[in-house]
């Protein structure tokens, strides 16, 4: 079939507007990609990993009867840790997942200082620590060690630079393919780097 | 001195009304006591052990304009994992820790059938998994190894049987000295068990 005009085939293939919408979606499921994959490790006996409940600050509960008690007054606290841990081959793992739109950087603007001296801390004693980043723009996520992460961390309390460049994160970490199920594989990255 | 009444004397010494006002505020104590037992390992960097923070499903929120966002509206879930985890000289650890105050038994009541199963995997994968029991009648305070809790858990399952003797936790645990700081020196109850 001809189009008349080649701007109208244009406007049915490519429709911009959704496909930023759409780009937008997936950066929300980041956290929801990662619970199906934890998932897929407990069932399959892989490893036991889950992410912490977000901490909030209950001020008020209601106890109505017969129902059960409703949480009315309630604020988000600050993380003192990351967001996930647990267990797998007898190590402590311990990460932190995070997205940005960025193109060119990732920004630390998202980190908060004791989240970070938190896995220094559990690298000091042993345990794989890393950062699963996101850029969303490309579509690619990478699982960053902390090894490399905190050269330019503490770079960044020195010099102030407030990002680590995609062409850094991409030299230092392991991309995760996509898949369906799990998702993210980022046990076999773990594999590739902490225990090959 | 000599006292007129050997009652009287027994009535100073042993104010029997408040000392047992003065057990219920204890038993409401062994969540801050294990709080503040994990900070000072945190700070002498002995071990990376954190309570998770409670599971809250949030349903609404109100972003009042120059203030913090207010939950209004959320319910308590119940844990799929046990409370308590983290590092310790290389190894995952995991608890889970209950009160009771019942003399002769602790009822299985409070703990779920799938933070049983929760700590059976850990376990299973090489974590050290424990129960810290506190029995608030008798102010005794146990690390009660996985390995023995869950033989009295299984036959439970057949028999029927909803708890533990007092007896059986005792020959079965280790007993917490009670210091100033830490309030329940665990670990050294860790390296008792799991390391010597």
């Amino acid at each position: 079939m001809k189009y008349p005009q080649g701007v109208k085939r244009n406007q049915v293939n490519t429709p911009r507007a959704d496909k930023e919408i759409n780009y937008g979606q997936r950066g929300m499921t980041l956290e929801k990609d990662l619970d199906k994959t934890n998932q897929f490790y407990l069932d399959t006996k892989r490893a036991i990993i889950h992410k912490k409940p977000t901490p909030v600050q209950i001020v008020n509960v209601d106890y109505p009867s017969r129902k059960k008690a409703k949480i009315t007054e309630a604020y988000f606290k600050v993380p003192s840790t990351s967001d996930y841990n647990g267990l797998y081959k007898g190590r402590y793992i311990d990460f932190e997942a995070k997205e940005t739109r960025n193109k060119t950087r990732f920004p630390f603007i998202n980190i908060h200082a004791h989240q970070v001296e938190h896995m220094r801390a559990c690298h000091n004693q042993g345990g794989i620590v890393f950062i699963i980043v996101k850029f969303t723009v490309h579509d690619e996520v990478y699982l960053y060690p902390f090894e490399h992460f905190v050269k330019h961390w503490d770079a960044y309390l020195g010099n102030g630079r407030k990002s680590i460049t995609y062409a850094d994160i991409k030299a230092e970490s392991i991309l995760l393919p996509i898949k369906y199920n799990p998702r993210y594989d980022y046990l076999a990255a773990v594999d590739e780097f902490y225990f090959e």
